[in-house]
């Protein structure tokens, strides 16, 4: 008998990070929740599955009434692993993050938390990606929890897209935004994106860094522009990467 | 003075590779290629980036005329580093492969060769992942070389459109592939994931292994058709995700 639906959490920052207990403390007021979350941090795993590495599940002491398991591996990793073996039954909605940084524009391509999102997407369970545009440790996320509440029942109700999930961001502010917005990615790219350093040897090494740099901020069909104005922004984002139809390569068919 | 296009040469399967050397080999007659490779196999690292560690890469001999670098990180991280400090000019190509093992269909979200072209079109450089549909260690990949080579030469000469990148297969065939053609990821699941193991202290754990099943076998405007087929698959792949325009979300502005 199914009497609450199934809810299963995952993360990229791994099942230490306040992000995600304030999500499952938020979603077990909705469901039975199930969190399944990398052993540490994993952030920039994108979609990354582990191939050539065993992977264990460790249960842990539940937590806000949740099942807690922590696994040896990335989000997409916990995700399948989830749906072989740890859940008992189909998941109603999968629910990513809530991420301790933006994944707005390009970054959801990189992003762990949207990988687990879009490996929902890949099983046809309607799939959400939660992220606040704070990195600092004691980010609060409470202004962003009566939405996320919001969203989800709203995904439960009434379902997604097939082979879509959303890419939820939340800008910084101090109470519960007002506006939500159904928007696209912004256009923008990375740049300086290296730090460089010299070894005791004399040999370089570098550490990832860099500036986002927004190619069209006055576009307020954007994520970006959300959350430069104060507005939640929600992308509807695609597991199928086809370009179709896709104009400028007819020349391919004469080679 | 430019006098030759700049090729930079990457992978997933690590500077060992077969097939890298192959694609280096051919690449080498049409430009100048510098080959940036993870130094070891990162298969299903998608767009993985390393936040958390530093990079080095180091230098290693020639090989076939071209420049040979190792870089201890994923596929998007010899891109990246790649265009920030070991290239003395802006690439006209960014070619990634040959893969040992397809990249057809829902394969391309995990494939790290396809992340490190997906990064080139971050970067708006065309960019082109090449995946033969043999795992094998002595897989022969020269009924390959003629296409890959008609396929760089046509995109080093029309470019590609933006924010699109190519994602080439080929069937293991025994000699060169009489067709190609434009198609889209077939869709299809996974299934049977991981084989479950027991540790000697009666743990379980898991390894990823699973069987692809394609959802639309007769579809003849897929990828996985054309392999089938014994036909080269091209298909043209986004960076961005963004579903739009999208039904079926019109709820979401109510909530």
């Amino acid at each position: 008998m199914k009497d609450k639906p199934l809810i299963l959490v995952s993360n990229d920052d791994g099942i230490e990070a306040a992000g995600v207990r304030r999500l499952v403390e938020t979603l077990s007021g909705i469901g039975d929740v199930v969190c399944v979350c990398p052993d540490g941090p994993r952030s920039g795993q994108s979609m990354a599955i582990s191939v050539n590495t065993p992977l264990r599940a460790t249960r842990l002491a539940d937590y806000s009434g949740a099942t807690m398991y922590k696994v040896n591996g990335t989000p997409v990793d916990c995700v399948k692993l989830s749906m072989h073996t740890l859940l008992d039954r189909r998941p109603d909605i999968i629910v990513s993050g809530i991420n301790h940084g933006s994944n707005a524009a390009v970054n959801v391509v990189y992003s762990g938390t949207m990988g687990a999102a879009m490996e929902g997407c890949a099983f046809g369970i309607p799939s959400v990606g939660f992220s606040l545009t704070d990195h600092s440790p004691d980010a609060d996320f409470s202004p962003c929890l009566p939405w996320i509440e919001r969203i989800c029942r709203g995904v439960l109700a009434n379902g997604l897209p097939d082979g879509v999930c959303l890419n939820v961001n939340f800008p910084v502010v101090d109470a519960e935004p007002a506006e939500m917005r159904v928007v696209r990615a912004a256009r923008g790219k990375w740049s300086d994106e290296y730090k460089e350093y010299i070894d005791p040897h004399g040999h370089k090494f570098y550490w990832l860094t860099g500036r986002f740099e927004n190619e069209e901020p006055d576009a307020d069909n954007t994520d970006e522009w959300c959350l430069s104005h104060g507005i939640v922004s929600v992308v509807p984002t695609m597991l199928d990467r086809t370009a179709a139809p896709c104009a400028g390569i007819e020349w391919l068919r004469g080679i």
